[in-house]
């Protein structure tokens, strides 16, 4: 069985996301894998979901998506804030729970920490080493590349986190730091399988 | 057997975050429920966690109370930006996977578009009635609270997402909204169970 795998990450609100979709899928085919993508149609979608809204299906068919497939790679870029987007790091909490390996990567390899100043600029205030926002919440310092749940949980499954510094006009139309994650996934899976 | 709630936010990093978790639990309890915070101890660490770094463990353990949990309340109050804080909104797609209710709750009630388009300002364009980032990307107009997974996930698993509106300076520190979605969470919990 080729192992299929879900492509998590805001390239959806990209306007030539189908396009770019296809071009995902065409590397993940390149080493083996298929990739699945969150704009995909399902095989059937359920009677049941006809009265739904769209967003209530498309969280539907994106949650269906995840399950059938084998592995997920999330792109973890900041999205509008530092963090990654976090309707693709529910995408990650949810295969995580699955016990399936997930993947992230990002095209800054800035920290979080870093990130996080940056973002909050005069409001960041420094106490006995340690960070604060304005509102006196404290700034993460582990030293990882986000919320420490996702550097956990990709750790934790056997999966990598993949981050290369890229010029921001790049940042979102860039495949290369997918394709060097592309590569750890079927690695990676290889190694499962044997 | 006493329901098992996981309070899952970015009050952690309030300064007073444990006895604000204390105070949590009170609630949960008024309500006939028990709530278990982030910052709790397990009864038992794996001895094989004693090898890795501070970051890793808690992630270890936060998964470890999500599935001792029946169901999940997330903190929904936007974090650094126009979203939730991603360690919850990770927690709760995990939760959400585990097929238990998840519930969320935010302070303010300003609907995700206006608060996306609040925080990109003049980078926000609109074309067609669709608004769009400076990068292009497509920016959420489904009326929600936040990314549909989110929401999607809360109303497909039978919880509810209550918000109100709080002035600024009351946004980390009031009880009230937690407190009504501890209403709701017993509710539905004691529907389940009858």
């Amino acid at each position: 069985m080729i192992p299929r795998v879900y492509l998590a990450g805001p390239d959806v609100f990209l306007a030539d996301a189908v396009p770019r979709a296809e071009q995902a899928k065409a590397i993940c085919r390149r080493y083996g894998l298929i990739g699945v993508s969150p704009l995909d149609a399902l095989d059937e979608e359920p009677a049941a979901w006809s009265g739904l809204s769209e967003a209530a299906r498309i969280h539907l068919r994106n949650e269906a998506h995840i399950r059938s497939c084998d592995a997920l790679i999330a792109n973890l870029t900041p999205f509008r804030g530092p963090s990654a987007d976090v309707g693709t790091v529910f995408e990650l909490g949810f295969m995580r729970a699955l016990g399936r390996p997930v993947f992230g990567y990002a095209t800054t390899a800035v920290p979080f920490l870093a990130r996080s100043l940056a973002f909050l600029g005069p409001a960041a205030t420094s106490r006995d080493g340690a960070w604060y926002d304005g509102a006196g919440m404290l700034v993460e310092a582990f030293g990882l590349s986000d919320n420490l749940m996702i550097d956990g949980a990709i750790s934790a499954s056997g999966g990598v986190l993949v981050t290369a510094e890229l010029p921001p006009d790049r940042r979102w139309s860039d495949f290369s730091v997918f394709e060097d994650c592309v590569v750890q996934v079927a690695a990676r899976l290889a190694d499962r399988a044997a």
